[in-house]
C-alpha cells in the first residue's frame, strides 16, 4: 500500500488571495487544487535564478480587463521570453492610447451593434472609431523605425521604444524582454503597419528571424519553464523552441478551456509534451482547466502577495 | 448611441478575496466579470428578506476538499432549501465518520488501484474500507426512524439527528433546512439504507412525496432565487419547482463547466429558463462558466468577508 | 520499438454510413476513431449472447429528433436494462400523444416567448399546451394501476402497458425491457403522477426498490456492458450496479460532451470506473467526446446496417 | 403566434451519409440539425457561382486521418482560398514523403515514447524519424526557389510545384488556389525552411505581403463565406479579411470545440462577426460544437454524395 496523503477540507475565512490559495494546495485536488500548484510552479520558476520563464499568452485578456495583470507579469520580470497574439497587442496599444473596451453582452443585437459601430468580444465591447487613432499611432512610429531587414521581434523592440509608457511593447521595450508575436499580420495593428510601411517605406519585416532569437535562448537555459495562458500560437511557439533545443524544460503551467480530445495544441496537456522532448519526464507541471480570465490573475495577485 | 460603461482594468495588489472580486466587478467582463457578479447576486439573496435561496449540488465537492465550504452554506443560512445528489451526502457522511480522501492524479494506473482497494475520482481517491463504516452507521440508524411512510426529505431529516456533528445531514437537521436528494437511490449510503430496511425493517420511503414540500416553498415565498453548483438532478428539481408555481424567480446563479449545445438541462444557460417561466425576464442571473471547485469556494469566501 | 500500427488515412466517396464508420475505423484516430470504436463495441455487445447491456440515457435527445433512435434501441433489443431521465419520458409521452417539438434558436427572446407559451430547449420548442394532454392520459392511466407498494420500474411497467404505441414506455413493457428512471419526480410526467395519485389514490412507488431488479441483473450477468449517452443520474445508476457486484462490466461506451477535470460522474472516463471494480481492466471501453445528438445516431444507423 | 416548424424525429435505416444528414435537416435541432444546416450551407457557397470560399483548417486533422479530406476539399475547388496552419503542412508533407502517424493512447508513459522517439497528439502518434527526410526534402526544395523577397503564399506557391504529388502543397499549386500559412515559422517544416535558406540562401519572405493577397480576393468577391475548422489563426486570418473589406460575408460555417465564454477568436459563435461587419446580418452561418474530426469528414462526404 502506498502512504497517502490525506486532502485537508479547505476553511475559509477573511483572507487574502494568496491564504486562500494555500487552503487550495492543501486539500489539492480537483481544478482548485491545480489552481495552487500552478502558483506554487510559477513561484519556483521566479525563485530558481537558472530558469529562463518563457510567457506565451493568447485570448481576450485585454477586453477582460487584464491588461495590467499582464503588464504586472513584464513590470515583475516574471517573464524572460514573452510571446503573444497579435490581438493582445492591438486591443494593450488601444488602451494604452487613451481608449476603451465597454461592457456588453451575448445577448446585444449584433446587427445593431454593427450600425453603432461597436465590435463584441462575447461580453465586451469595442468602439470603431479606436483606429484612426491606432493608425496615427502607427504611421507616425513606423517612420521612425530604420529601413532594413529585420525581424518581428525586433520590429517590435523598435516599435516598443516609441509607444506609450503603459503598453505592453513599451514596458518590453523597457524591461529588454523579447517580445515575439508570429503571427502579426494576423491582427489589427499589423494590418495598419503594412499599410504604414507601404506608404513611407519602411523595415522589410522577415518571417524566420525570430526563430534564432527564441532558439537561442532555449538553448542557452540552464533551466526553463513555460506559463501558457490561452493556447493557441504563441504555446507552440513556446513549446517548438523546447522541442528543438537539446534540454527539455523543468516547469510548465497551462491556464486553458480548450479540450485535449480533438488532438489541438491548445487542448493538449502538458505531460503529451514529455513524448516530444519538451519537458522533462520528471518536470513539474500542471494543467488549469478554468476559464483563464478568471485564473491567471488569481495567480498573479498570489505570486505578488509572495515576491512583493 | 446608448451610454456605454467603460471596463476599468483590474489592479491587483496584496488583497482579500473580496477585494480581488470587487476589481473583477469593475472590470466585469468575461468570467472574472461573472464571477464577481455571481457574489453581487448571491449577496442580494441574503440580503433580501424576501427571498428564499434554493442551493442544488452535484459533482466530486467533498473529494474536491470543498466539504467545509458547503457547511457554511448550510450553518450561515445562505440556503433555505438545500438539494444534492447522493454522492454528495455519501463523500460527507464518510468524511464525517472520520475517514479521508487522498491526493491521487489521473495518469495512476486504475487496475493497480483497484487491487488496493482504491477508487479514482479523478485526480482524488477514496478507499474501499469506509464502506463498514458507513454501513454499521447507516444500520444503527435506520433502526431509529418510524416504521411509516414518509418523503425522502422526511427521511434525512430524520437520518440527520443521528448523523455526526459536521456532516450535511445534521447541519440541515439542526438549521432546519429542508434537504432534497431526489435520487437518493442512487449512490452507497442510499444503497446500504435500501439494505438496512430490508434487514431491519424501517420507513417507506416514497418518490414524490417531497414534491409538496419543495412546491410549497415555492409557491409561498414572496420572492425567490437560486444557486445552482454543477447542474444535474439538483438543478432540474430546484427549476421545475419554480416552473410550477405562480411566480418565476427573481435571482440565479449557476456555476457549471457543461455546455448548451447539446441541449441538456446542467449547461442550459439561466436566461433560457425564462421561456419556462422559472425565471423573470428581469430576474438578476448569470452564468459562470468555469470550474465550480475554484469557483464555488471563492465567491463563499468572498461572501463570509462582505457579510460574517 | 513496439509494433505499431499505421493509420490509414481516410478516403471518401459515395458510402453509406456504416462504410464511413468503417474507413474511420481504419484511421482509428482522435475522435472519427474512437466513434468506430464505439460502432464495433456496441456490435460486440449486441453479438454476444452472455452480455446483459446496460442502456444510459440523458440530455434532450427527443427535443433534438432522436425518438425513434431511441425506439430502435429497444426494438432491436439492443438493451437489457433501460435507464433514463424523467425528461426523457415525459417528451417521449409528448410525442407519442400527438404533440410536437418545433425549430427554434438560442437567439429568440426568451420572454417573448414566455408570453407565447413556448418553452426553450437551446434551438428547439416545445408548446405548454401540451401539458392538459398529458395530464388527462396521466390521470386515465393512473387509475388502472393497482393501489399497492412498488417501485419505480415497476410502475413504469404498468404504466407501459397503457402507454400510447410508439413510446419508450410502450415498447419496453412490450419488449420486457426493465426501464429504469431513478429521480421520476424530476420531471413534468413525474409531476402528474403524483397529483394523480394523491387525487384518485394509486400505488405507493417505493424509492429503493429498483434496487433489487436492477442489481439483480447485474449478479446474474454472465457478461454485461454499459452504453451511457450524455452522463447523469442515469450512468451513475448503471455504475453502481456494476460495482456492487461481484463482477465488472466487459464492455463500455460513453458519448458526453462533459469534462473529466471538475470531478463529475458525466464527465469522467471509462478507465476511472476500473479502480472502482466497475470495468474489469481488460474491458473494451471507448468515451467519444462530441455532441452525442450525432454521434448517437451514427451509431445506431451504423448497427442496423451491419445488424438487420 | 409564429408559424413554427415541427422537428421531424429522424429515422434511420441503412442510409448513405447525405441520406442521414438530410433526416438530421428535417429534423434541424440541436447538434445534429446543425451539421446538417453545415452541409447544406456549404452546398449553397459551391453552388453560388458569385462566392468566393475562404477555408481555414487547424488542429491535428492529418494525425486523426483525415488528409484525404482536406485533399478532397482543393481537388474539388471547394476552397477559392486555403488558410491553415504549419502543423497541417508539415505532418501532410510528411506522409506525402512516404512517412505514416501512429495509432496511440493517450494512456501511453510519455518518458516511454520519448525513449523510442515516438512523438504523441493525442491518441495519434508519429516518429522522429520523419525528420532526415523532411529536412532533405526542404533543402532540396528552397534552393529552386528564387532568391527575392515574397511574401508567404508566394513562397508555398514556389514550394508547391516541388512538392510531392497527393500534397495539399502541390495540389493547392496546380489547383491554383492560394494558400496562406500566417505563422510559417511556428512549425518543424517552417523551422527547417528557416535553416535551409540560413544555409543555402533563398528568398526572403515577408510577414506581410500576403495580407494584400488576401484582401484583394475578399475585395473583389461579389459574394463571399467561410468555412473554418477548428479556429486558431487561420480563422482571424479569414475573418479580417472579411472586415477590413467593403462587403461583409454571406456564409459561414464553423466546426469547432472550444467555448466561447472566455472571449477568444476560436470559440466565438459567427453571431458575433455581425457586429465586426465580418457578417452580413442575414448571412446564413452555422456553428456546429462537436468534434471535428467527426464532422468534417461528414460533410465532405455528403458534399461528394451531393455534388460530384
Amino acid at each position: 500500500m502506498p502512504r497517502l496523503e490525506p486532502i485537508k477540507q479547505i476553511k475559509l475565512s477573511k483572507m487574502s488571495v494568496d491564504e486562500l490559495i494555500r487552503a487550495f494546495g492543501k486539500a489539492s485536488s480537483m481544478g482548485a487544487g491545480r489552481l495552487a500548484e500552478a502558483v506554487d510552479i510559477y513561484e519556483k520558476m521566479i525563485r530558481d535564478r537558472d530558469c529562463k520563464i518563457f510567457f506565451g499568452i493568447a485570448g481576450a485578456m485585454v477586453p477582460a480587463g487584464l491588461r495590467y495583470v499582464i503588464h504586472d507579469v513584464l513590470i515583475n520580470n516574471w517573464a524572460d521570453v514573452f510571446v503573444c497574439t497579435g490581438a493582445t497587442l492591438t486591443h494593450d496599444l488601444i488602451e494604452a492610447l487613451g481608449h476603451k473596451h465597454y461592457k456588453g453582452s451575448p445577448d446585444l443585437d449584433d446587427a445593431w451593434l454593427n450600425k453603432l459601430g461597436l465590435d463584441r468580444i462575447y461580453d465586451s465591447l469595442m468602439s470603431n472609431n479606436v483606429y484612426p487613432d491606432l493608425e496615427k499611432h502607427v504611421k507616425r512610429t513606423v517612420k521612425k523605425i530604420p529601413e532594413q531587414e529585420m525581424g518581428i521581434s525586433e520590429f517590435l523592440r523598435y516599435y516598443g521604444k516609441y509607444s506609450p509608457k503603459h503598453s505592453i511593447l513599451r514596458i518590453a521595450y523597457e524591461k529588454e524582454i523579447p517580445l515575439f508575436c508570429p503571427a502579426l499580420q494576423d491582427c489589427g495593428f499589423g494590418i495598419m503597419v503594412h499599410y504604414a510601411i507601404k506608404q513611407f517605406g519602411g523595415p522589410t519585416i522577415n518571417v524566420f528571424k525570430d526563430l534564432d532569437d527564441i532558439f537561442d535562448i532555449s538553448w542557452e537555459a540552464k533551466k526553463k519553464g513555460s506559463v501558457v495562458v490561452g493556447g493557441g500560437v504563441p504555446k507552440n511557439f513556446i513549446m517548438q523552441s523546447f522541442q528543438f533545443s537539446p534540454k527539455p524544460a523543468d516547469y510548465g503551467i497551462q491556464l486553458t478551456m480548450d479540450r485535449p480530445e480533438p488532438g489541438g495544441s491548445s487542448g493538449a496537456p502538458p505531460r503529451e509534451a514529455v513524448s516530444w522532448g519538451k519537458f522533462k519526464p520528471k518536470a513539474s507541471f500542471v494543467n488549469v482547466v478554468s476559464d483563464a480570465t478568471i485564473t491567471f490573475p488569481i495567480i498573479i495577485a498570489a505570486l505578488k502577495e509572495r515576491l512583493l
